[in-house]
């Protein structure tokens, strides 16, 4: 499945989401990943993020795709291209 | 169609295309905003962040979907629910 993941956490916090995310996925900009995941991954990294994060204070949204054929992706500005990325 | 924009701009210029997100879409979080477009809309929206942000300073991404039957959305901590937005 593809999954992008945005996350706004706490100045503390945020450094540790963005190590657990890199782990997973692409960093494509400030606080978004995004990139294929097996099920098994991507419940693991729901579970790493959420021992990161403060529920009362942060907020971190998956959006979790099973095709990307209706899917397109634009970009103005900086472009970080997620398959140019070795991991 | 559905649209997520996720956008990373110099302080002077993140108010400015905050302004133009909430102008088109419902605000999630941080940076992120999400709703349904027509075609129409999504290219104004783009016109008008294109010409707010600088290319080699920022970074928008906008992911299209002519369906959502194929997402699933998912959120750990704070939740702003888009749907309770009234505009």
């Amino acid at each position: 499945m593809f999954v992008i993941m945005v996350y706004d956490a706490g100045e503390r916090r945020n450094s540790k989401v963005l190590k657990v995310g890199r782990k997973y996925l692409h960093w494509v900009q400030n606080s978004v990943f995004e990139g294929e995941l097996t099920e098994a991954n991507y419940h693991k990294l729901k579970e790493e993020v959420r021992r990161k994060v403060d529920n009362e204070e942060d907020s971190v949204i998956f959006y979790k795709f099973r095709t990307m054929k209706y899917t397109e992706r634009e970009v103005i500005g900086k472009n970080v291209d997620p398959n140019n990325f070795i991991l």
